[in-house]
């Protein structure tokens, strides 16, 4: 007699640690053949004790990976005159900062205050500017390659790692068919995010409180890019559309409705606050991501070497 | 007998167009001198009535200087592209956008995708961060000229108007002596203006809702540049010492504590709100200037012309 028990229905929580392994592997292997171990320097110029944490967090990170690290502590009103000393230092490879610093737009300008050229964040305006239009390398001659913001950038890891990309695809079509939630709209990741999935495919629905916005991928000849659309839709219209939500939202009071979800989601929350209820979400989701922050740590770390191989080309073709 | 009737205490209201005046006649005769009319193009993508009339005003200030003035309306949505066909169109000398646009900090992002070599605002990075530490040129061949942001560079042409820097003292110095209050502390215009006139000399009291911070001329050596310090200090306290209060409050519920002046005041808004009530400021200040556009207008185009400078001197070089 055949077995009519229905299958078993479990949702499983997923690591970023398990995400991160393989490419902490690849990050070992390539360090140990360089001559000399890339220096990540971290400015640490807010007192939260949480970022501290976090700082010593990406140290051991850089260390157990091979790479050199140096975190500097300092009062923010030096930040930006050390930036700029780090920024000509030939002995240091990487620049990150814990933020916030101020807290408010100041914060942007001491981002742009960081040289591309050392900028492991990914977060200068030509590596945002070149995610949204879908160019990968800063010049022509293709010698010198852009760099991704490192959260985004690993969201798109953890997505490869979970098959929502689709290998059988075209590469830059992998998403093609999938639609995606994202509930953030910042300049630093949200948005972002979103131009990056739309322009592998997939349609995505931008959340944040001023509405919502539908990215999808543009038909632009000379600007390969994504469209975006102001939609009215509610996000009990749209989230039951989803294949994939994707939280961030900075807030301990913030949880994700997850009622409207469709059975078999997968859920990836980069807040460090918990945007999902973890008993709730299982009920729904086939997947759940509680964190991401290995893998971003991981992203860090790679755009580092990108960067080295980067400053390596420059030194050579002067 | 001598009259010992007191002098009469009196308040003088200075109009904007007074002091733009010279300015446009200089730039008049600057622009009759050139082969070619610059042009100017103004992005406009937001539907704000206000807008629209500060932008149809740009364009009558821009015609009567003698330049060309193109307003181009669009969507939101199309602006960045737009954007960067400007940036490459050798026929558009200068841009500038009409804020806000998502008013968001994707309006961040849209200012710095304009070209530095175009960007009549001064509102690029690199041309905040050059103002911040007191460098005056892009090049170190010294060739070609840093811009202003032009609602700072507008202020300053005020001060010097009015004698509030002191011609007898050096250059760089002429403000030494002199306590400012700033009420706004944005980075597009508040934070701007306390480090360009704290670089001249001046102690300046930069106010917004996080607190007061006293910005003073810094003392290093490989970085020209002022110093900032956050103070205890309310309002009460340092409104007394001033001798020029600034304000900046886009609101217009917001009024300034006039009865703080003191007498011989000189107070001067920025705002398109009215931050001080008309009849009340008068019975402190000895000069006030309500509004200061047609000043940033006048600055607006002198950028336009080193611009144009810049641009002429980067094609000989080539």
């Amino acid at each position: 007699m055949a077995d009519n028990t229905p299958t078993c229905m479990s949702s499983e929580t997923i690591l970023a640690s398990t995400v991160a392994e393989p490419f902490m592997q690849e990050l070992k292997t390539e360090v140990s053949s360089l001559d000399q171990a890339p220096k990540l320097v971290g400015f640490l110029a807010n007192v939260d004790p949480a970022a501290k944490m976090y700082a010593e967090w990406t140290g051991k990170t850089s260390m157990e990976a091979g790479f050199q690290f140096e975190l500097r502590q300092l009062d923010k009103e030096d930040l930006e005159e050390k930036i700029l000393e780090a920024n000509t230092d030939p002995n240091v490879h990487g620049i990150m900062i814990y933020w916030p610093v101020f807290g408010t737009s100041q914060d942007t300008y001491l981002q742009q205050t960081v040289a591309k050229e050392k900028d492991v964040e990914g977060l200068s305006h030509i590596y945002i500017s070149n995610m949204y239009h879908n160019i990968r390398f800063l010049d022509d001659a293709k010698t010198l390659k852009s760099i991704l913001p490192c959260t985004p950038l690993a969201m798109v890891k953890i997505l490869e790692h979970l098959g929502v990309y689709n290998k059988v695809l075209a590469y830059g079509n992998r998403l093609y068919g999938k639609t995606v939630c994202i509930v953030n709209r910042s300049e630093v990741v949200g948005r972002p995010l979103a131009a990056l999935l739309a322009n592998d495919g997939a349609t995505v629905y931008s959340v944040d409180i001023t509405g919502i916005q539908k990215f999808t991928r543009g038909a632009g000849i000379r600007l390969r890019k994504h469209e975006v659309e102001d939609v009215s839709s509610t996000l009990k219209e749209v989230v039951p559309l989803c294949d994939v939500v994707i939280t961030g939202v900075p807030s301990d009071n913030y949880k994700f409705p997850t009622e409207l979800l469709r059975d078999g989601a997968v859920c990836i929350n980069f807040s460090s606050a918990k945007n999902f209820d973890a008993v709730a979400v299982k009920e729904k989701a086939a997947i759940y991501i509680p964190s991401i922050g290995k893998v971003t740590q991981a992203m860090l770390l790679r755009n580092l070497l990108r960067l080295r191989e980067n400053q390596k080309t420059m030194s050579a073709s002067k």
